[in-house]
């Protein structure tokens, strides 16, 4: 038995999200039939982060076991890959060793959500970013931001339907800065509570919308109630950019 | 009667192209369509630039003769959106004189081909971009693409279905540059031929990577037979960047 350890890019837009569903295509589910048709028998795949609906990736990051003996572990992208369809891609794969986990070594989670503003929602933009009408004051944003940089409990940017039994997570870095036509939000964390991102990007937008003080953010954080932060955004905006483990952490 | 011009933005990968046809969806048809909800009745447009099959299009330019009076000529712009699908948008719409016309006042015509490299094709790119295996020598095709800047007959680049009875066009520049991830060839010209931008890309690529002196281009161009040049490359990395008309020449 071999340990492989691979990372993923995805375009989420066609995809029920990450986790597998017995009626609609998802993420996991083409990852397993591919490598079931790679093994021959079915193969179980763990992922960093379970993405949501609509959720894109440029580096996901998966782990299973395979019991395959005469391919190389960096020679298991193409294997994949040529069991999937284009919106779904192994950019890289190799042997790890046993006590690499996806999920349970990841030490740090990036996402960024993309922004674009105007009159008119872009084609070749719509599948990739969210367009708003107004674009938003980028120090008052940010301000906003930094409220959720350290650790917290996050009960209030949290859906209903997370299984986690503790809302506490350390946010590393949250910023929003421009990149060409876009305005990307930033955000690094040891984990994420279901819908996090989509609920922080979409309360701090709203608030700043609604004039309100960028303290507001402060005060959402310490209430602990879902209903105080404001709406999720949608999620054709949102990358799993990046997930790092130990020793990588250099790179956030 | 008034004279509109709009400005259009596609991502053409599920169109059939801009000309309007019976069966398949076409910018064309959805437009004329769109056109005819606000109308009541059958509108024609004329485009600056007939895009093929795949081809897409951030600065189209098209206009059309409209009898209401009582939509400003900036208005046209949501009024027709509110009939397309997401996948076409007016990004801009104006009155003109009636002397203007889409077609026979343009006087530059700027297309874009992106170009990636690496291994995998990647999802995020794959609509919009070309992947190719192998990064070529940048100082090597623009010694290639120069060759193509100037008046000259461009029948070695025209594909069979060229209707123009003058196959001589005058491009005014020609070049590869590097853009982020991608490698992107910017071409200008009056006009240009049935597939010639793609027979363009094409060609230099191919003649690189067979290591043929940058010559072969002129060479090539010399010969006025499409069998000298080499294969139409893919259209899912040509945009149609730009058209410019009379005084607006200057942003070239």
């Amino acid at each position: 038995m071999r340990n492989i350890r691979a990372t993923l890019c995805y375009d989420g837009t066609d995809f029920s999200g990450w986790q597998i569903q017995k009626e609609d295509r998802t993420v996991q589910g083409r990852i397993e039939a591919a490598l079931a048709a790679v093994h021959g028998h079915p193969v179980g795949v763990i992922a960093a982060g379970r993405t949501d609906s609509g959720v894109h990736a440029t580096g996901q990051v998966i782990h299973f076991l395979s019991d395959i003996d005469s391919i190389e572990g960096s020679r298991f992208r193409e294997a994949i890959n040529s069991g999937l369809d284009r919106d779904v891609r192994v950019i890289e794969s190799r042997e790890a060793s046993f006590d690499f986990h996806a999920r349970y070594s990841a030490r740090v989670r990036i996402y960024r959500y993309f922004l674009y503003f105007g009159p008119v929602v872009l084609p070749h933009y719509h599948r990739y970013a969210l367009r708003r009408y107004r674009r938003p004051n980028l120090k008052k944003i940010n301000r906003m931001a930094g409220y959720l940089i350290g650790e917290h409990d996050f009960t209030s940017f949290c859906a209903s339907g997370d299984e986690s039994t503790s809302k506490k997570r350390v946010v590393f870095s949250s910023c929003f800065y421009p990149q060409g036509d876009f305005l990307v939000y930033k955000i690094a964390a040891d984990a994420f509570l279901y819908r996090m991102v989509r609920n922080i990007v979409g309360t701090i937008l709203e608030c700043e919308e609604k004039a309100m003080p960028a303290e507001i953010i402060n005060d959402i954080l310490a209430a602990r109630e879902r209903r105080r932060a404001g709406q999720t955004i949608e999620s054709r905006g949102l990358f799993l950019d990046k997930v790092l483990y130990d020793g990588e952490e250099k790179s956030l």
